[in-house]
């Protein structure tokens, strides 16, 4: 968004002179109130100025961050997952490494007759790898991270509250999955997975011009 | 942003009957067209509405994105930039992955001199870990990428442009460095990284409320 010279004047004036009146204003820039009354909306709106009753208006040194927050947390989950790669529990630890670099992710989920399982992350492979296991004997089942220490979403949740649980948990992968009930027991299925790169991919797409 | 109601029934007028003019407007809301022109000013700003001229107002399907465009455009890589860790070539690899654990990192940067030599992804470490190398002995300056094949950014490069290359290049993490001369040859000062973390961060930070 490009400001107008005479929005940014008042940004300049503000900066200057804060708190400010509306009367001040129009005074120093020569013109009537009335013909300030769009401009001001604007710049409060985009939060470039903050309007305090009684007192006048004073800048904000976050412009527009309001706007870019709220845009941000209306995207969801779903419209921003890839697909994931799965292995089932007894593959070995050796050609699970194979499928991580077939497929180059970051990531392997586990899964046992349709239904999440458990997590394993190239640093648990490198963990292992050079720990004198046999890698060629010892299947995913035994070295993952199993449920129910895995973080979860649900295509629902936003792209935003998905980003906070990458880094408070320090992460690089998580499965999107769907909750089913078998048996009594709470089940999930693989929908998909958000990795530290569909956020990246995301902020790529949200800068593109 | 919090749209007031009637720039909400605006907004419904316009889609319903696009295009319209600010005289039609007017009419159907019982105002004066002056009354309307700082609404019509802050949807057209905030892209929600398109002013054609001659024609009228239209609906736009992009509101907000170009604000949102903007902000993160200025977001600079000096901002979001982290300590890097660093080794020697020297470095076993055994050592370096050591190191790679104890700061719970992707990458490692390798230098020679003071100067950026190579880096080292926990993808290549778990390569060589597999590949019956002896890691024990191998110098890390052997195994790394070496420069000029890393792709580098400064410190004043957008974030934005940053996180184009790590998606495009399908790497980690990115040296922030910084260029000087040594007997006529081009050499490289590490002042930071930016991985994906980084990236991931900054967008938990954009979206907080």
């Amino acid at each position: 968004m490009k400001l107008s010279e005479r929005q940014e004047e008042i940004i300049r004036l503000v900066k200057e002179g804060q708190p400010i009146t509306s009367e001040a204003l129009a005074e120093k820039l020569g013109v009537t109130r009335a013909a300030l009354r769009a401009d001001l909306a604007i710049l409060t709106m985009i939060g470039a100025l903050d309007a305090r009753p009684k007192v006048g208006y004073v800048y904000s040194d976050k412009p527009k961050s309001s706007l870019v927050n709220e845009y941000i947390n209306e995207i969801k989950v779903g419209e921003i997952m890839s697909k994931p790669s799965v292995v089932g529990e007894e593959t070995t630890v050796y050609d699970a490494i194979v499928y991580l670099f077939l497929n180059d992710v970051g990531t392997l989920f586990v899964e046992n007759g349709g239904f999440l399982t458990g997590a394993v992350s190239r640093k648990d492979f490198l963990k292992i790898a050079i720990g004198g296991t046999d890698i060629h004997k010892v299947p995913v089942g035994v070295i993952m991270t199993r449920m129910p220490n895995i973080i979860c979403a649900s295509k629902e949740d936003s792209a935003y509250v998905l980003a906070t649980k990458i880094i408070e948990h320090e992460i690089d992968s998580i499965p999107i999955v769907e909750k089913t009930m078998v048996d009594d027991k709470e089940q999930y299925k693989i929908l998909g997975k958000v990795s530290k790169t569909n956020i990246t991919k995301l902020f790529v797409k949200l800068g593109k011009k």
